[in-house]
């Protein structure tokens, strides 16, 4: 597995991401890494973070789904054009849409593992399948759609693109 | 609207969601209104909650469609038999499956308002569509199916439920 996470190759400015930006303190600073042909990443839920008592919040699921998703959705294109990803131009990518289906409850306490598998690169969309498991078991399974993120919507840019992450 | 919100009458036991529970100090604590036919909650974001610098981080609006849509099932499901929401036995919902596009970035910033609409009731599940917007302008659009919690999911009780909220 690679040793320095996906999410870690964003250019600062658009690593204040809550769910995974180096740079966001307050947040879940999500790390994703390839792991072979997929990605993956290892997300400890602090107690806090239940939804019914003794179950993982489905909202935070959701949160992990999409960052992870994006992430994959960069490293993947970076890959479609054998480039490292600390080669240039950068890769960014916000959330078109998102799909979260809760198989079974999340059992809150042990780490979660949540694996990405890329369905399809077509233009400036990546869609991106995820599953979170606990105790090696599917909890549940997701689907994003990832849109490059417009060069407007760069921080300092102009405004009015299309997407959110 | 309402003055006492939603999530205010679910049983304590159930009241502990990082999204919406009000016995949850580190949570977001999302309060859901009647207004009419339909649902609206108010929420501001935190400068922290972005994704992209200036825009609410697409995992946050996932979470407020997640509990909104939870707490809207509960009240239609007291409305359809025409019950109070303080009556029992009491309604609780998980999250069966979640469903959210990213119409435009919502800008952050100004107070998001959330409403839900009761696509379906139909035996133990509840369809909700939801949207999201800020300043007056549909940013992201949801649905939600929402299941009654099943009561081995009770704090307290078995295990291996279905859903997850």
């Amino acid at each position: 597995m690679s040793e320095k996470a996906i999410q870690d190759y964003y250019p600062d400015e658009v690593s204040h991401c809550y769910g995974c930006g180096r740079l966001n303190e307050h947040g879940l600073q999500l790390k994703s890494h390839w792991d072979g042909d997929v990605t993956v990443a290892c997300f400890q839920p602090q107690v806090y973070h239940c939804g019914i008592s003794g179950y993982v919040y489905g909202g935070l699921i959701a949160s992990l789904i999409d960052c992870h998703g994006m992430g994959t959705a960069a490293a993947a294109s970076y890959r479609a054009e054998q480039r490292d990803l600390d080669s240039h131009p950068p890769f960014r990518f916000v959330t078109g849409s998102l799909h979260v289906r809760y198989v079974r409850p999340t059992p809150l306490g042990p780490p979660l593992e949540i694996r990405g598998r890329i369905k399809e690169i077509k233009g400036r969309k990546v869609t991106v399948g995820v599953t979170v498991a606990a105790e090696g078991r599917i909890c549940v399974t997701g689907e994003v759609i990832a849109v490059q993120m417009p060069d407007h919507m760069m921080p300092g840019q102009g405004d009015e693109p299309t997407g959110s992450n």
